[in-house]
């Protein structure tokens, strides 16, 4: 399953992705989604009838969920400070990323996402930037965002906003990588309330991660993350003003391991490693120190922690990686586009730790109807139900917990996001048949 | 021509307008422009293929024109302090207006416009969100933003932008009007040089068009502008804080006519009213008092200044209105999805008044081909191929004065934006043949 690929094979995405992009010239454009029938229908979808439409939502502005497309618009916001495994390139090197990503959020989710990519100098002028620009969207997605500053960004914006908002390196990630948690653990039959967890790298992703698999039920004291400087512990008063990270030496890690990336792993049944782009990151000779059946996510871009296969060979049982090109892809495109579907179809005033869960639960359940394997720890892109399942699962929990504006029995919920996914993707098919989409 | 209507019959868009708008539920949406053959592409279109992209352009900022939409992409940005004619109604309640703006900009010129409407306090940081998202835009369209910020918001981002930036109720309804105006002359058969010019309202549409009139020809003694206070003349001391009004006091009504609406009326060949919603802001009696083949413009939306059936029975020859329900409409929709066509596609560095009038002059001729008359001074948006004339004749001007960053022949221009624009209605006749919009 992990054949190792050679230096042609690992370039040749690179090579014709760029390729590719100089063809298209960008991934995403704008359309109608009304019809004009004739130019008389200007009048009413702009100047004069438009302006009964304008007079409504002045009265009452939360009718600009139900006149305009404000209910199902995403800005996918990034200000190119941590973009993939690359570092601080830039806002305009960051915008090919997150036109990707508006390209996923709508073939997975149909949701309408658009690419703000933006030139600040300090975090607090992103939050000024996306609290202005509120009115026009119905969620806030964030992208590629150094730590720490995407913490406080993350919960001055929760504070601020009246829809949500969330960072998706950090709660989406979380949610894939314990959806593919929840399906590893079965095939290896062990169960998550005794398994020993190493997180390697605290950024974004991990620290999510801990807190997530927490509310999912591992054990905080059966959790190890590892920094940079090292193991995570009591007595790391580097970290005292980090408060993310000193609110986890406080939690995890009962026994109070110390050391280095080779300590936390060694002993533990799970390895999550989202830290910097290897290979080499992570040695074979660590992974040969953890437990029998051995899972390891090894999820930086573009590029893992170590390769697949030397982690096979190393023992590991289960491997996963970020990649499309390898099995048990941990991808975030598992995630946000079902959740944002769910979240906006029951237009959700926020999301919670708990929504997140609930997804990965149903990525799990989805997964495990279709029979987990060690190759098959969480479903595939390809399997675009999956959306529909994580989708209605979403909006369910926001119903429940109270936070759903729109009401909606289970089965309308589900004709409704079904509805609306298996449009956007028709769509494209249909504009690729049609040649609008002209083929390479 | 310009038939009575009825109070049922006024009534009707807004009616009719309301009903779609909750029925669509948006009128824009944003779909790929690049093909899914197989879920491997995604590999390239995102993780890890795109990639290489991003650091492409992290060497060579410039290259985000090439390699991902932005050479395409406009922001409609407005606070919603002026719309249309309803005032400062917030940026929620601007956003059907916007989202309109993105269909004609889309649907006439090919454009991939967003509408991002905001909430700010200050002028200034309406510059600062700009100047943030500038990275993502190819060009930035200011909308409905009250004067006199707005005059100030477009220089301060004229000088701080390096992409074209203008403000469609300044620049574009002076190019249409231009148009329109060039048409009119040309039925009645007066010259430029010699007519006197009355524009009521001093806002940001007629401050601009008396300086587009200047530089197509008018002379600027013979233009008179009236305010909500009177006459604009050389004593006007109470403007001397207002640089944009001042300046105009300065340099127009040569014969220092003082008084009202009425007197900047009187003895004029032209009207361009441009101020508050009507009917009754502009009597028939002072339509009476103008000379000989009057020409009317107004304006106003959603309602003119005064009725055209009006203006007819009171003497003017020719009249003109922003409305698609009464012939020859001043339609901002007829200069900027041409201009910002010509613009994108020349990738020019700005917008210059010279390349507005060039736009104006090309619309007049498409009209003049078609014969003028009484009833068609300027092109219907109908006309489509009109925004074809009118985005070659701008990028060949741009590439004239030295300001397009792209190379091209007449032909290879025309070529190109004749093909987006085709493109983009038929993806939307498409789209509701197919069923993918459907009809009310």
């Amino acid at each position: 399953m992990n054949r190792k690929k050679n230096e042609e094979e690992l370039r040749k995405p690179f090579i014709e992705a760029l390729a590719l992009h100089h063809l298209y010239r960008g991934k995403i454009e704008v359309t109608l989604k009304c019809p004009v029938r004739s130019y008389d229908d200007f009048a009413l979808w702009y100047t004069p009838g438009v302006a009964e439409v304008c007079r409504k939502i002045a009265e009452e502005r939360e009718l600009s969920f139900r006149l305009t497309n404000r209910w199902n618009s995403v800005a996918v916001v990034s200000d190119g400070s941590r973009v993939l495994g690359l570092g601080n390139i830039g806002p305009e090197a960051a915008l090919p990323v997150m036109e990707g990503k508006a390209l996923l959020f709508r073939y997975l989710g149909g949701v309408d996402a658009f690419p703000l990519c933006v030139r600040v100098k300090h975090p607090e002028e992103l939050v000024e930037f996306v609290a202005t620009v509120e009115p026009s969207f119905g969620g806030i997605n964030l992208e590629d965002i150094a730590q720490p500053a995407c913490f406080q960004i993350l919960e001055d914006l929760k504070k601020r906003l009246t829809i949500p908002v969330w960072h998706d390196d950090q709660q989406g990630t979380a949610l894939v990588v314990l959806a593919g948690l929840l399906g590893a653990l079965e095939v290896v039959g062990k169960e998550k309330e005794k398994v020993r967890v190493a997180l390697i790298g605290a950024g974004a992703s991990n620290i999510r991660i801990a807190h997530l698999f927490i509310k999912a039920g591992i054990k905080a004291e059966n959790i190890v993350l590892c920094d940079s400087k090292g193991i995570l512990h009591r007595n790391r008063e580097d970290l005292v003003n980090h408060p993310w990270k000193w609110e986890l030496c406080q939690v995890t890690n009962g026994v109070g391991l110390t050391g280095g990336k080779k300590e936390a792993i060694a002993g533990s049944d799970v390895l999550v490693a989202l830290s910097t782009p290897g290979p080499g990151v992570i040695q074979p000779e660590w992974i040969r120190q953890m437990n029998r059946d051995a899972i390891v996510f090894a999820c930086a871009n573009p590029t893992p922690e170590i390769w697949p296969w030397e982690a096979q060979e190393a023992g590991a049982r289960i491997v996963a990686t970020g990649r499309s090109d390898f099995p048990n892809q941990i991808n975030n495109s598992l995630g946000f586009p079902g959740l944002f579907r769910g979240v906006l179809s029951a237009q959700a005033r926020a999301i919670t730790d708990d929504m997140c869960v609930e997804a990965a639960r149903a990525l799990y359940h989805f997964a495990r109807e279709r029979n987990l394997r060690e190759d098959y720890i969480i479903p595939r892109m390809e399997e675009w139900e999956v959306y529909i399942a994580e989708a209605k699962a979403v909006a369910l929990k926001a119903k429940e917990d109270g936070l759903a504006q729109r009401s909606f029995t289970p089965q309308e919920i589900e004709r409704e996001v079904a509805g609306v996914i298996e449009r956007a993707r028709a769509m494209v098919h249909q504009a690729m048949r049609e040649g609008y989409i002209v083929l390479p």
